[in-house]
C-alpha cells in the first residue's frame, strides 16, 4: 500500500465530507488521518485526508478532479517523502542551520539538505561538515545586490529542492524571487509577528520591556513580514535580561519554531489561503 | 436546525468515516465540526461528529442505531444544552467553586450550579452570594463515614445533576458512589498525576525539586488517583517557592485545569475507553 | 517583628548592595527576601528588599533617607498589607470582576474591593453578590463624557483606593485621570502588547493568522496601550477558532494575567522605570 | 578585571548577605549578578554572586575561608570559562549529540565536546563530523559490563572533561562512577520526573493518557533516576499520538533540557544541596 495525502480548500456546504470520503472509499483507500476546518468568516472549508491505497498518485489525481470540479475545490494530492530536498540559506548565524542539519542526519526530519547558500561565508564549515555543498554568493557592494539575487536564482533553479528555507539570512528578498520561490520558501522571523517587524527585533523586545520573546515562521510573500504565518512560539523573558541574552534564548525559539514549521510543510500539513494558514496536526 | 453531537468509539476498519458521513447526509444533516483518531495500539477508531440537523434526538438514535450496529460500535447522541446542572462538592478551599460560579455567572460555562455539598461549612457563604442551595455534610466522628456519604448519594439522588464536580473535596468516595456516579463525575488532582498521587501533594513536589508543578482533572473511578485523564497543566516552580507557595500557585491551576474538564465534558468532547480519554477540541 | 519592602532605582555603582546591606543591619533588620538587577543599558541598578524589623516605618524612611542620597536613589519603603483596597472599574464583560471577587473572598489576593464603577449596568449584580458598592456611570450622550469623567474621578477620590482596576473598562480615560491615577492603575489588554493596539485585538489576531493569543497588564499612562508592561500571557490558537473563540479562550488569559500583575503591586514587587518595569519574583 | 562566582549555602541567619557584601567590597570586586533564597523548611540560605575582581582566584579563596568559617559555608569560588571541556557518553539516539555539538560549534554553549563514547557504533560518524575523538565501548556479553565500565572510566580519567553529560546513554552504571563523577555529571531522563521513572517512559505515558510529556535533567546519583533535578519541561501530547509520536516529539524537549542544564552548571549557577538544586537565572 502506498500513502497519499489530500489538501482542500471550497467553499462550504453540505454534503463535501461524505463526497471526499466516498471517493476514497471507491479507489480502495483506508483513511488513517484526516482533520477538516470551517472557516465561518470566509465561508469556506479546508480539509487533509491522509490515506492509504495501492494506485497511483496520478490516478489518484484524475479521479479526485471530478470530485473537485463539483464543488469548485483549490487541491493538491501529495506523497509524503522520507528524503525531501532542502536548500538552506544562512548569513553568519549558524544555529538554525546546525539544527536542520543535525534533523536530517538523525532522521528526525524526512529530509536531507543538498545545498546551502550563504551571503557570508562564516558557515562553509558547517556545511563541510556534513558533506553539502555551500555557495558564497556576498554582496560585493552596494551596487551588486541584482548580481547576487541573481546567482542565488541560478543556484536554486539549479539545486531544484522541494523546500527553500531562509535559516537567519538576512537580506531582503526581491519581488522576483517570492514569485518564483515563495510558495515553497519558509523564513524564520525572531519575534512574535506582528510585534516587532524589521530588523533589531530583540532590542525592540527589550526596550518596550515584554515579558516574552518570539519567533515566527512563516511562508515568503513580496511584503516582508507579512507572509501567512506557519508556527510560533514565545519563551519568559527575565528582568535580568539584556538585548543580547534576549537574543541567546530567542535562538533556541527560532530553531525549534523553525523546524516545526519545515515538519509541517514536509507532511504536507498546511494549508496557506487568505494569507493565513491551517495546519493539521 | 438542531444541533446534536455524535460520538463512537469502534473496531478500525475501512469505510466508517464514509459510512458516517453518508448516514449524517441522509439525515439531512450538515457537518460543522468533526474529529476522529485511531488508536493504533488498541485497533480502535473514535470520531466526534457536530452537525446541525431538523431531526429528533430520538429519531437520530433510532436510525443511527443501524450503522452503530454494522460496526460494533459504542456510541452516544447528545445535544448540546445552554445550561446544563452541575453539583458541586467542597471541603474548605474555595478557589475552585468561585471559578466555576462565576463562570457560570457570566455565560462562560454553559452551566448552572444548582447544588453546593460541603463536608465543612466553610464555603455556605459562596453558596449563598450565588443562591445556590448549600447542603452542609459534616462527618460527625471516625464511625460516621458511612452515614455522610448515604446523606451525600440522597443528595445528588435528589438534585439529578447533570454533572458532579469534585472541587478540592478532600474526602475518598466510597465504591458505590463511584460506581453510580462515577462517569459523570470528575476530580481535580493538585498534581500532575502519575507524579504525587494521595494527599499533600505540592509539599512532596518541593521535598523532590520539581521545577513545575501540576494539576489534573480526571473522571473518577474506584481507584484513586487513577481515573481517565482529562485535562493536565502545569506552571514553573521556581527555588524561592516554599509548599506553601506552590500551594498558592497551583491553585490558579487546578482552577484552570478544572473548568477546561468541565467545559470538554459540558460540549461533549470527551471520549473515555480503556482508562484513557480522547478530548477533540 | 514587622515586615517592609524596599524598593529603589539608582545609577549602578560598586558598593551599593553592601551599603544596603549595612543599613538592613544596622535597624536591626533580617532579609527574609531579596533580589536585584543590573539594567546596563541604561545604567541603573534596581533592588527590592524584603526585611523584618522592629521599628517603625516611618522611623526606616527617615534612616534610608540617608542612604539614598549617598546614591541618588528613587526609593519607596512599603508596609504589606492584609487588605489592600480596589476599585473596578468595568463595562460589560464580568469575567475579571468575577475573578477579583473570588480572589479577594478565598484570601488569594491581600486585599477586598470596595468600589465598583460600571459605564454600564450589568455588572450591578456582581457586586451586589459580594455585598460591594457598584456606580453606574453611564455615558449618556457623546458630549457628556466630560461629565462621566468628572463623576468618576469623584467617586475614586471618595473611595481613596490603594489601587485601581480597569477589568475590561472599555473607555478611553483622559490625560487628567492618568495623571492622576495612572501610577496606581493597572489595566488589562486583550493582545500581547505591541501586537494589536486598539480594539478588536482578537478579531485583528484571527485575520492574521497568528498561532497563539496573548493578554497584557499595565500601568496607565496617557499613551494608549503603552504604558509599562508589569505581565504578560499567551494561549495556543488553533486553527478551529473563530475571533469569539479566541475571544473566549482570551478570557482566561485576561483574568489570570490581571491578577497576577495585580498581586505583584500590591506585594510591592513592581519597579516601574523608563517606560518599562522590573519585577521581582 | 576578573570575573569570579560565589556559591554558598549555610544555616540562615541575620547579617549573612551584608558579610559577604563587605567581602566583595573589601577584595575591590564589584557585583555584576547576585540572587539568594532561604530554604525556609532546611533553615538555610542559598546564595550565589558573580562579580569583577583585579585580584586571583587562589587569593580570593584563601580570604573568603575566613568568611565562610564565620557562618559554617559550604562554598565555592569558580571562574567562567569560555571553553569548558564535556565528555558525551551515548547509545543509538543522536538528538542530544548533534544538538551539543552544535552548539559548541556556533559558541550557544561556552564549551567543546573533547571525547565522545558510545556503546554502540551508530554515532561514530557524528563525532567524526565535529573532529571528536569516539571511544566505541561496546557490551560483549552479559557478563561483560565490568570490563566496559572500567573501559569507560579509563577513557573519562584520561580526558579529565569538566563535565559528563549522558546524552540518551542506555546503560546503568555502577556505584563507584556516580562515587567518581556524580557530581559533575549530568543526565536526561525523557519523562516528568517522578512520573514514569525507568525505561519506556514514553510507553508509559501514552499507557497512561497524560496530556503532557516531559524531560528531566539531573546529576547522577547512585539512586537512579532520583538525583538532584535541575531543569524540566513539558510539551502537550495530542490524543493523536503514539507512543513513537510521543518519543519524537520528546527529543525536542530531551534537547532543551539537556541543553539548559549544561548551560546553567557551566555557567555556575547551580547549587545542589539535599538532594535539590537551586538554579539562579
Amino acid at each position: 500500500m502506498e500513502r497519499a495525502v489530500l489538501l482542500l480548500v471550497c467553499p462550504d456546504a453540505p454534503g463535501i465530507v461524505a463526497d471526499v470520503a466516498a471517493w476514497v472509499a471507491a479507489v480502495g483507500g483506508n483513511i488513517v488521518d484526516a482533520g477538516q476546518t470551517s472557516d465561518v468568516e470566509h465561508g469556506l472549508f479546508i480539509q487533509r485526508v491522509e490515506f492509504d491505497h495501492d494506485s497511483t498518485a496520478g490516478a489518484l489525481r484524475a479521479s479526485f478532479g471530478v470530485v473537485a470540479a463539483r464543488w469548485d475545490m483549490r487541491w493538491q494530492v501529495r506523497v509524503p517523502s522520507r528524503s525531501a530536498t532542502l536548500a538552506v540559506l544562512v548569513s553568519k548565524e549558524g544555529h538554525c542551520l546546525y539544527d536542520l542539519l543535525g534533523r536530517c542526519a538523525t532522521g528526525d526530519l524526512p529530509a536531507r539538505v543538498t545545498t546551502i547558500v550563504g551571503n557570508h561565508a562564516d558557515l562553509a564549515q558547517a556545511a563541510e561538515r556534513f558533506g553539502v555543498p555551500f555557495h558564497h554568493l556576498p554582496v560585493a557592494s552596494r551596487d551588486a545586490s541584482a548580481a547576487q539575487e541573481s546567482a542565488l536564482t541560478d543556484a536554486l533553479r539549479d539545486a531544484q529542492p522541494d523546500l527553500i528555507v531562509l535559516a537567519r539570512y538576512m537580506r531582503i528578498l526581491p519581488p522576483a524571487f517570492t514569485e518564483e520561490f515563495g510558495e515553497r520558501t519558509i523564513n524564520i522571523h525572531h519575534s512574535f509577528l506582528p510585534a516587532f517587524v524589521g530588523a533589531n527585533a530583540y532590542r525592540q523586545a527589550w526596550e518596550r520591556g515584554v515579558k516574552l520573546i518570539g519567533a515566527t515562521a512563516h511562508y515568503v510573500t513580496a511584503d516582508l513580514d507579512q507572509g501567512p504565518i506557519i508556527a510560533q512560539d514565545v519563551a519568559r523573558a527575565s528582568h535580568a535580561d539584556t538585548p543580547a541574552t534576549l537574543a541567546r534564548r530567542g535562538r533556541d525559539l527560532e530553531s525549534l519554531v523553525l523546524a516545526s514549521a519545515v515538519r509541517a510543510h514536509l507532511e504536507h500539513r498546511v494549508v496557506a489561503y487568505q494569507g493565513r494558514t491551517v495546519v493539521f496536526e
